[in-house]
């Protein structure tokens, strides 16, 4: 074996020039895939190196992936070139483009004021300062003092700003919780559709049941009890608060789209109707904003912010600085209360002509549930194709569609008109039809 | 009792108008706080009208925080006006306003070039059909597939971006993490010190354990393995690299800070080392771009890459899809390699210049350690103080100082020089002295 050295090099480099006379006879495939590389012992003999220079080149060899260590055993050559699959760029997954989506939990492309938030997140990111280092674990402060004034003047949730914790969507907000309701077991979900949530009850341990009322956590969603926007009966607000504070049960009340209840009045947040005990609120601003912003809040009632408080500097925020710190002036300038109006304004338009070019496809007749909230409604078709037929033939022909439920000769689709433009619903409806027929 | 109506009513309004009856007899304290309501049937007597509208008009009552219903009880009367003090803001609590700070883990206030990041999340803020909905659960592809490449480039981390999971901060990925490390019990940490990431192994149920190799799970920061900047040596990596592999040990490298290593060359990842194989690894890009950008990602070696597809659809993204698409085009126009390049120059001069300032002022002689990387110093001091007498004085003083350890006689502090201006360094060290003796 004949070490060439490039250049009179000094001691450092020394351990460098060895690598780079191996790491070319790999690249040439002199050394093959699978190769032995020599000892230490015999490469510092016959190249008269000492054996650290030789032990830091192989060392650097494998860091850069040009051969593995084998415990007990020395050195390999790997298979470099067979590596090649993750130096290429993945194949991007084919995606189906479609040209009606009755299945998007986006939002519509003409409610949101994209020059308007980018001047709060411009401003934001001025703050130099306050971008530089961590935000506080809990949130930062003035959005929290923004929210509780927001929570308390529209969905009479009262609340000191200590109270409330800010996190990346509910989610997150879950992960602080979950770990601080200790001694409790057992969850209920009201349906089995909120994953997400279910998910993180399920990773630490709870029982996670549905509609089961003897459970030690009751999550509710009051605002959309169904994907068609059915919402809870005051009546059945009250009687949950108070089935809650006789049974211990903790209410986790997930106020989703309480903004968007079109036909029944009042509406009271569970936290409010429970005079702030036993009931956590959880609430989001990606419906009313962007869902790419990821932002929601927990308020706490006062004995689980205590135990908070004591783990609150374990957790690390995870909402971005930069947007809460533009939220919180987007909500004190008024513009979360205007985007909220506009937003519940318009989607109830287009929930009633959704409804109208429904009726005027399939017939007066044809069976549509709506409920007193949402973006959706369900429809309900007779078909003999099934599901899977029938998803296949839409996808085909560019129509996105969202299975409830299927019955034998049936199936229930939910339609969401909150993406989707007006004038999309009466094609859309008319290529469903004859995709049915 | 007489209810006035204000105007004729529609039968829509009858019950706001008895609301508004009672809601002013409660302002203005004629129905003092805990008294009891009369009755719904009572009241619907005496007033002639149905039950139904006693209800609804309670229910708002209720609903905007006047009454409280309890239980086979009745509404009584709450106290709003103690309410007072969640209506008002609350206070601030009092910040200290530190002169010099020596415990900072922000970055350097000139390392940032905050114009630049600017243009590309304006850029970002542009793509609104990207913005409008959710994002992959999963993170941007294109932020995986160039974050997959630059992993490969400088960690020799070689993976396909399926591998890669972004999410805001370490937790976030920890919280993904656990639920699929099932069947594993315990897991070790260097020291006790890194709580945010023990925390969550523990609420997940694992048996947190320090320094101990025979763990289900290892979890190691190879380049940040002390605060004042030790790193692992190669060979202890090599080792680490085979035992896990040996033992079925899964270890996870939280690569923090590698981009700091000044002193010790090679450093290769673990991941790289053990051929992607038994590693899970860990980076994020808090220390190299603006601690308030939340984002951090892992990569996870094939078996629990194809366990994490079983559930990717179950969590939500946590990072800022706005955020994502900025860095993304940010890695890709080389700015990230050219910030790492810069920071690193910078602390590594910061680091020298705080050495020579602990120099001048305690004396060649005083016990200063330093490791190889990172951006603090441990200064051991003879004081018969204390730190909690210490503490409150450099308080006192605007100095903001970081214990290590605490021994009779003497105390060690960690000096961090990542936010403090250099020419900050003599007159905070000379400060520092004036308090010790």
């Amino acid at each position: 074996m004949e070490l060439q050295l490039r250049k009179e090099p000094g001691k450092e480099n020394l351990y460098m020039e060895v690598y780079h006379y191996y790491k070319d006879l790999i690249i040439e495939k002199k050394l093959p895939a699978g190769a032995r590389m020599p000892s230490l012992r015999k490469c510092s003999e016959e190249l008269k190196l000492s054996r650290t220079t030789i032990e830091s080149a192989y060392l650097q060899l494998a860091a850069d992936g040009y051969i593995i260590s084998k415990a007990q055993s020395g050195y390999y050559v790997t298979d470099i070139a067979g590596h090649a699959h993750v130096l290429a760029p993945a194949e991007k997954k084919s995606e189906i483009h479609f040209r009606y989506d009755f299945a998007s939990s986006g939002v519509d492309r003409e409610s949101f004021r994209f020059d308007l938030w980018q001047r709060y997140i411009k401003s934001a990111l001025r703050q130099n300062d306050r971008l530089l280092s961590y935000g506080e674990p809990q949130g930062e402060k003035d959005l929290r003092q923004a929210i509780a004034d927001y929570v308390r003047e529209h969905r009479n949730v009262l609340c000191s700003p200590d109270d409330i914790v800010i996190g990346a969507g509910i989610q997150s907000l879950l992960h602080i919780l979950c770990p601080i309701l200790k001694g409790r077991k057992t969850v209920s979900f009201p349906t089995p559709s909120f994953i997400q949530g279910s998910t993180v009850f399920e990773d630490y341990g709870f029982e996670v049941r549905y509609r089961n009322k003897d459970s030690d956590v009751i999550y509710v969603s009051p605002a959309h009890m169904t994907k068609w926007g059915e919402i809870m009966p005051v009546s059945r607000r009250l009687e949950l608060v108070h089935h809650g504070a006789k049974n211990n049960s903790l209410i986790i009340e997930d106020d989703f789209e309480n903004e968007f209840v079109y036909l029944q009045k009042p509406t009271p947040s569970l936290f409010g109707l429970a005079g702030g005990q036993g009931v956590v609120y959880l609430g989001t601003f990606s419906r009313l904003l962007l869902p790419s912003i990821r932002m929601s809040f927990m308020v706490l009632p006062p004995d689980l912010s205590i135990l908070y408080q004591k783990r609150a500097d374990r957790y690390n925020q995870t909402a971005s600085k930069a947007e809460q710190i533009a939220l919180c002036q987007f909500i004190r300038d008024g513009h979360l209360a205007a985007q909220t109006r506009k937003l519940k304004r318009l989607y109830s338009l287009k929930l009633k002509a959704l409804k109208k070019a429904v009726n005027e496809v399939f017939g007066e007749n044809s069976p549509v549930q709506t409920g007193a909230a949402g973006t959706s409604l369900a429809l309900t078709l007779q078909t003999e194709d099934g599901w899977n037929k029938l998803n296949r033939k839409a996808q085909a022909n560019g129509l996105r569609l969202q299975l409830l439920r299927e019955e034998p000769g049936k199936i229930t689709l939910i339609l969401s008109c909150s993406s989707m433009p007006v004038d999309d619903f009466a094609p859309a409806c008319r290529l469903l039809k004859e995709l049915i027929s």
